[in-house]
């Protein structure tokens, strides 16, 4: 086998972030196999700082949602951006909400390495990105998107916690193109920054 | 085959970090498949903030390792610590150095998407880890332990660079225990944290 033909890379290389999702629920069995992926991601000393918040419950949904769409056109009006219909606000956050469940990663802000926790979360969410694709769902690290504000009121999150993401977890309506990524030979220097 | 035998899971399960290594060089098909899974990491907006900054040179790693030497003791006088003997911090040192190359990730200040910048970093490291086990390699993500101005110093990067990490990468002297980690049940919430 060459090295490249590992499994590994084909998941890294399927890998891309989709918005629009069948409503179809993850099995528990595949979503405890992608929590324990995170559960195994690397950590600072490990302090395990991350902890996972599952949301499937459509009604607490619907209303993150709802608070999703009120904050948008304020934070547009705010900006003095151009404000699309509400529909459009809504059809927007109908994707966005598409999918059978959410996972928070969280980090709890009162551990003993402080400040690396934020890396922490972002490690866990990539193991929870992969193991979502190499079992076949799609997945996007979303943030503002869906602000961590509104979350932590409307998902009654305790203010020990700051929100690295929240991550749809979901078979995708289609698989999206994949983005265009530079040239290894633009990324990568050897010895010394040019 | 049962969905939890994908190879991905194996590869998350048998990652530990490493730290002391033999001196096997690390072929550069197998780096450049490794850099290669971080390039394709998620990634916020596709803005590309993160280099990678592949260091082998033994002579520019010795200057980095004395400059770390005089620094921990810098260091643990400063916080009134105990100092070891000059010789344990640097037999300490010569494990941490002991690798045949470290990828440095480093993330660009000056993208448009502030402050996601280091999310993006962590999210490519974690493809580096992974990338590298599954070729069976170790690694370790070390933060304070290599200073991030010490590299900045001594391996002259320009100031727009933030450091996120800094990553050895090669065989190791011999696979560490993985470290205990906390069960999934006190780390998974369904709908709301307890």
């Amino acid at each position: 086998m060459n090295p490249g033909d590992h499994p590994f890379f084909k998941v890294v290389e399927q890998r891309v972030s989709a918005r629009n999702y069948r409503p179809d629920p993850v099995p528990q069995e595949h979503l405890e196999l992608i929590l324990n992926a995170a559960r195994l991601a690397p950590n600072s000393g490990n302090q395990q700082a991350c902890r996972y918040l599952v949301v499937k419950d459509r009604e607490k949904l619907d209303e993150l949602k709802e608070a999703c769409i009120i904050n948008r056109e304020k934070v547009l009006r705010a900006r003095g951006d151009e404000v699309p219909e509400e529909s459009a606000i809504r059809e927007h956050y109908d994707v966005v909400f598409s999918a059978p469940l959410y996972v928070l990663v969280l980090v709890d802000k009162t551990v003993r390495y402080k400040g690396y926790e934020q890396k922490d979360g972002s490690l866990a969410a990539a193991h929870i990105i992969l193991a979502a694709r190499a079992l076949g769902y799609g997945t996007v690290f979303y943030t503002d998107s869906i602000p961590e504000d509104l979350c932590m009121e409307h998902l009654d999150i305790p203010e020990r916690y700051s929100r690295t993401c929240i991550i749809p977890i979901g078979t995708p309506e289609r698989w999206p193109e994949k983005s265009d990524r530079l040239p290894l030979s633009e990324l990568v220097f050897l010895e010394k920054i040019a």
